[in-house]
Order: structure tokens, then sequence, then C-alpha cells
């Protein structure tokens, strides 16, 4: 258990803990938080919009699951994990020998959390569609998340 | 959308397709996907398990919250991502650059199997405990998820 007791005391999740432990993360712990939380996402949101855009067949089940984890996933807000100082790859950390985000992810970083706050917005509008149950509500609910996913990607991710 | 595409194809989650979509996954995908997985549960089970011990304040809220998006989490079936042909990191692929699955995921692929049963079922019972919202009920059902955790990373995780 003491991977997970490490763990655990860099994510205390009680308020009153939270800020001082994820500002204590070390970098490469917080690098590699937000691209699995990253990662997760995507693979939640892939065939939601694949789905919605016909590249995929209609799974209604599928969709209401992976769009009801992709409002949870969401939930552990990833923006926490973009600390001061976790703007470099880390030499000999090996889950954390890259990071695409760019300079101005801390530099604007007013614009930076906005763009979190507004694809949490979209992502909290397509799970209350694919909680209504009504089709066309959830596909088109999709849309905006991608947006959001790429606006703060192309102003915030290295290619 | 580019990228959400690629993974979309990848990861059709429609019964008919689920068999054949990860069987085509690419090594490093398979390998990224199943390393974000994880880590997305072991940055919830963290404090799920600090809690239990009375290593971190005890916060109802924060507890179910977690051990039910651990459960979401599980559903995505991490087990998928170890394709034949995954056994080894990825020269060039900066986010499949290793791997510390053991061989023996693969020689003894039954056992490996059985043992992502093994914690889906503690986990389905700490997310029951959570439901109930009895917490000595839920602290009680922290231990076998982390024994299950254990118990695979010694015979199948390299150190």
């Amino acid at each position: 258990m003491t991977r997970f007791t490490k763990i655990g005391i860099a994510l205390a999740l009680t308020a009153s803990a939270t800020s001082i432990a994820y500002a204590q993360m070390k970098p490469e712990d917080a690098i590699r938080a937000r691209q699995s939380i990253m990662r997760v996402v995507a693979l939640n949101f892939g065939p939601v919009a694949q789905m919605a855009q016909g590249k995929m067949p209609w799974n209604k089940e599928a969709f209401v699951t992976n769009a009801l984890r992709l409002e949870s996933v969401w939930a552990m807000n990833p923006h926490r994990f973009f600390p001061a100082g976790s703007d470099k790859a880390v030499a000999g950390a090996k889950t954390a020998s890259f990071t695409d985000t760019k300079p101005e992810a801390w530099s604007k970083g007013d614009d930076f959390k906005k763009a979190f706050e507004t694809n949490g917005q979209a992502i909290g509008k397509l799970a209350a569609a694919a909680k209504s149950g009504d089709e066309a509500a959830m596909k088109a609910a999709v849309g905006d998340v991608g947006k959001a996913c790429k606006g703060c990607h192309d102003d915030f991710r290295a290619k």
C-alpha cells in the first residue's frame, strides 16, 4: 500500500488541505497526473464524439456511460495539476519525461483556468443531456465539448 | 477533433466491435491507456485508503465521490489494454517509453485476468458500501481493494 499512501498524502482532497497538498506535489507527479487524467478524458470522449458524428454505430448505453464518466473524471479538476514549476519535463522521471504544455499556461494563467471552466460547463451540459435520455440533445451537446478541448489545445498545448 | 477521432476509432465500445477494436490498438496506445487508467485509479484510491487508515481526515463526501469514480473508471476494463504484443516499451513513442508489466501477464494470462476480476469485485463492494452511507462499512471495504491491487502488482508488475 506504500505507493497509494504516497499518492494519498500528495492528494489530500479535503477542502482545507487541497490547495496546500497540490502545491506540494512534485512536478513529475503533477505531470503524470494531468497526462493520465487527460488521456482518460480522451478515451471516454473519443467514442462519444464518434457516435455524435455518425462515425461509429450509435450505442445509447455506451454514450451515456462515457458521458457520465467524463463528467466524473473532469471533476477531478485537472487544472490543479498544472502547479507552478511543472512547466518542464523532468529528467530521469520516466513517467514525466515530456510535457506538451506551452509556457502560456502559466504566463496567461487566467485564460488557461478559464478554458478548463469553459470545458467543465460544456461537459456538464453533455452529462445533463445524457441523463435526460434525449438522443438528439446528447448528440447536440458534444460539439461544445469538442470545441472547448480544441480551443484549449490550440492555445496551450504544443503540437 | 482529429486526435479524438483517432482514439475513437481505436476504442469503439459497442459490444460487437470491442474485441476487434482493442486487438487493433497499437502497443503504444494500449500502454498509454492502461498506465493512464491505473494512475487515475490510484489518484482516487489513494485518499480513500488514507481516510480508512486514519492517515487523512475523514471526509465522507470525498470518500464517496472517489469510491464511485473508482468504480466507474475500473469499468473501463483496464485488462483490455494489455493486448498481445504490448509487452515491451515502444522506442520513440514518448508516451509508451516504458512498461512495468512483467512477462507473466501474458504467460499466465488466466491468472492475470482473474486478478483484475478479483479487484473488480472488491471495488464493487466498496462502491456499494459508499452508496449505503454506512461509514464503518465503507472503511471496512477498503482493505480488499488494497489487497487485490497489491497482489496483482506483486505478481505482475516489476518493482
